[in-house]
């Protein structure tokens, strides 16, 4: 398999090394610069792998690409142990991968990137309190949600808590106040056995 | 079943029904009133159903409330003709599925919200020029897409369609352009057996 990944590190990607290394799966990867004008995911080439334009894709063996990290993230965890075997069980792992992509990612991810990156420039003090609000909104979500629990669904490691674990470790190093039990949640996520850290920003901005 | 949607028409909510509506499922209904201050939707009675105060929320019949539309399509669709039965197949479909929520849903369904209730008031000029430019890339990509294509996803009418279909078919009426394959493809969709049309709003502001 191979992986289109960014130079900086991108949580959505790292969604998809972290599952990748706890299922013991080779690939290889091509990390593309989503800083340079136009991001090297706008350019021609990539858009015939991905017409939207975002890492990650994965591109499996027999040269199908799938985008949209989550949806990469089912395709690999189907029929293993990071994936519940009821229906009701998949059910509550997707309400959180939509979750983490409608209400968690566009706050939190983008704050990061603000923060580290791309600045908060172009934007009015309105949307820059709406990013933080709803960031913390969203925390404060699994903050109640975790109470008395292990991980995020079904009370076993699942894709949820990869996916969600990606950009919530990031949170409170960018500002957002973060609860006892999503920090005891974060530390049960990075203690499993074959747990890998997000790869280093070569730009040395970020210290995540 | 039990169905909680707003008094006003939701493109979230009407995909839920008209799943239903395929899959032949009787279901009760509650609308709730999200244009109060607060909405409906956040006041703690709901807020016990769904933390994140949105609808739509699913009730099975056994009490347990699934949140997220593009999840309870998934649950729902599970083992019937409207999911594909392989692995690459579902890919496919969670890939529009994570589309819809992150690229286009943002910028269509909320163009559409401040068009017919909310108003463009808050937002500045930027805001509004990248919902507008934001969600004609969506369509444009669909357009792209759906090229010598029947349906979304594996060549069959899938969930996909049906979690795209609700806000595109509002969007030339808001000022979307939208193109000759998409337009083909919204009547592929509405001539299917047992297609049914979104609620009609009750405050009359909204043609759709």
């Amino acid at each position: 398999m191979h992986l289109y990944t960014s130079t900086i590190p991108s949580g959505n990607a790292y969604k998809v090394e972290l599952l990748l290394a706890h299922l013991k799966i080779q690939y290889e990867t091509t990390s593309l610069n989503i800083l340079s004008t136009p991001s090297e995911t706008r350019k021609p080439e990539f858009l015939t792998i991905n017409p939207n334009g975002r890492i990650p894709v994965l591109v499996l063996d027999d040269g199908t690409p799938l985008a949209e990290s989550n949806a990469i993230l089912f395709y690999l965890a189907e029929e293993t142990p990071y994936l519940p075997s009821t229906k009701l069980g998949r059910a509550h792992v997707l309400q959180w991968l939509f979750f983490e992509q409608y209400s968690h990612e566009p706050y939190i991810a983008v704050w990061k990137f603000c923060t580290y990156w791309g600045g908060f420039g172009s934007r009015s003090e309105d949307e820059i309190a709406k990013l933080k609000t709803r960031g913390q909104d969203a925390l404060d979500i699994m903050e109640k949600h975790l109470e008395g629990k292990t991980f995020l669904a079904d009370e076993m490691f699942s894709i949820a808590d990869i996916a969600l674990y990606a950009y919530t470790s990031a949170a409170e190093a960018i500002g957002f106040s973060v609860g006892e039990n999503v920090k005891k949640w974060l530390k049960r996520v990075e203690e499993r056995e074959g747990h890998v850290r997000i790869n280093k920003d070569p730009t040395g901005k970020c210290p995540l």
